[in-house]
């Protein structure tokens, strides 16, 4: 919907920062709409980093620019904001929305689905400046327009309504179970770490996907430096209920998405396993 | 999506039956993406009645012919499906899907959200014709394509779960508990007769909006002779549990919903209202 309602008809053209596999397909559906710029991709890199922030230029008549907060399938994320000058800044925080704090003032747009850290798939979250509503074109179907829904209180069209009570027991969750974003923060940095660490300290047994700059919260990727190994890995973790392990095929090896749900429990038999292992074949 | 799908960049216009509300919405739509005819209105009428067979006449090059089955705000409901000739037949079947069986083959295209028979809100059905399939174009966004969902077997993203396993448990029911959508028909007709006889035995103090041979089995629409009685018979229902009762305001007075979920004991304490204050009013 971003391309739809920001990109048809503006003067300049959308830049994107092409970080993984969820940006190839954000960048895919915004040609569809409208001149797109590659600002900087990892894409020769199989999305191991981020661009530093003095790689970024952004046309100062761009539409707008994206980022993918983090990439769930290669497990990079960005720690703090690209920085796009006057240009509206438009996230897809999908997969790390509600982990931590994010200055929302900095953004144009954020969207995020729900289905990671803030309730049921079928619920998507979007805060839009109001500056940018104004941009949204009368040409698209009312169901597709921000400026429609936002007039509408959020009812242009029957909500999915037990979704949206669900983010809403998460959110109460967050804030009053959990302390609020900033504690949910520092324990998903903690979990994260665990796992990194176990990594780094592997000898190179573990290799990690991520360069350690731009390593992701959510999402801990890497591979075993003997791919042979992989099948036993996966199956010994299952028999210790330690399951979903498996990494995209774009990717390949290990993925462990510690989402907020996860415990910290998880994490430890996680790392305690990678131990055990690493002691069985290292 | 029917129009983006199946009306940009085709050779006819599309043909739309105008019957209520939703018809209304549906060709505001429409119009965005190409030429509408619209074959019949019941406006002039304030959507109290449909169209007879003899006085549709579809374009024979037109993209398809739409309807919507029943008109929840206006009570209207189609008891067979309007002859299109060859052009495909498109339905917004919202309302009234799986409250009774349809000739599935007569249809070019079924669409239908689940809030009111079939689940929660936030899934929508959609069956389609294979020959129809093919027109869907690749300008459009891949979400909005339902040619992509196909080709995903329905899982081009992530879907709301939780709400397709849902609509799975009513479809159990139905089948199972139910006896099948024969007899929910059944149910179905003989909940909306015991109010619809109570209108029509009320010497005219209950007026039905719908004309009877277009009355529809989901949505009970009538005013009362006077107004002035309207606001003491909402007030009157709700002490004794029937709520949700008024009208909506471009029709006014009173619309009893009475889909598959609503037991007949749930109709019958209506029904016993009304006579109950036809009696001390009438």
């Amino acid at each position: 919907m971003v391309p739809m309602n920001l990109l048809r008809g503006a003067d300049g053209p959308a830049v994107y920062a092409l970080t993984g596999s969820w940006g190839v397909m954000a960048i895919e559906q915004a040609r569809l709409e409208g001149p797109v710029q590659v600002a900087w991709s990892g894409e020769d890199d199989n999305f191991s980093g981020l661009p530093d922030p003095e790689q970024l230029q952004a046309d100062p008549l761009a539409a707008y620019f994206h980022f993918t907060s983090n990439e769930t399938i290669q497990g990079v994320q960005f720690s703090v904001e690209p920085d796009a000058g006057s240009v509206p800044l438009v996230c897809d925080a999908s997969s790390d929305f509600l982990s931590r704090p994010i200055p929302v003032n900095r953004y144009g747009l954020i969207y995020a689905c729900a289905q990671k850290n803030a309730g049921p798939a079928g619920v998507t979250i979007v805060l839009i400046h109001n500056d940018l509503v104004e941009r949204c074109t009368d040409s698209l179907p009312g169901y597709l327009n921000y400026r429609k829904h936002i007039k509408a209180n959020s009812l242009y069209n029957t909500p999915p309504a037990f979704g949206i009570y669900l983010v809403g027991l998460v959110a109460r969750w967050l804030s009053e179970d959990m302390g609020g974003l900033e504690k949910m923060a520092t324990i998903n940095q903690e979990k994260s770490q665990l796992l990194y660490e176990m990594i780094d300290q592997s000898d190179g047994f573990y290799q990690g996907h991520a360069r350690p700059e731009c390593r992701s919260t959510m999402n801990v990727t890497f591979r075993l430096s003997d791919d042979r190994f992989e099948a036993d890995f996966l199956a010994q973790a299952k028999s210790r209920n330690l399951v979903q392990l498996k990494g995209h095929r774009s990717v390949g090896g290990i993925r462990a998405s510690i989402y907020n749900a996860m415990p910290r429990e998880g994490v430890v038999a996680l790392r305690d396993f990678m131990q055990d292992f690493l002691t069985q074949h290292g």
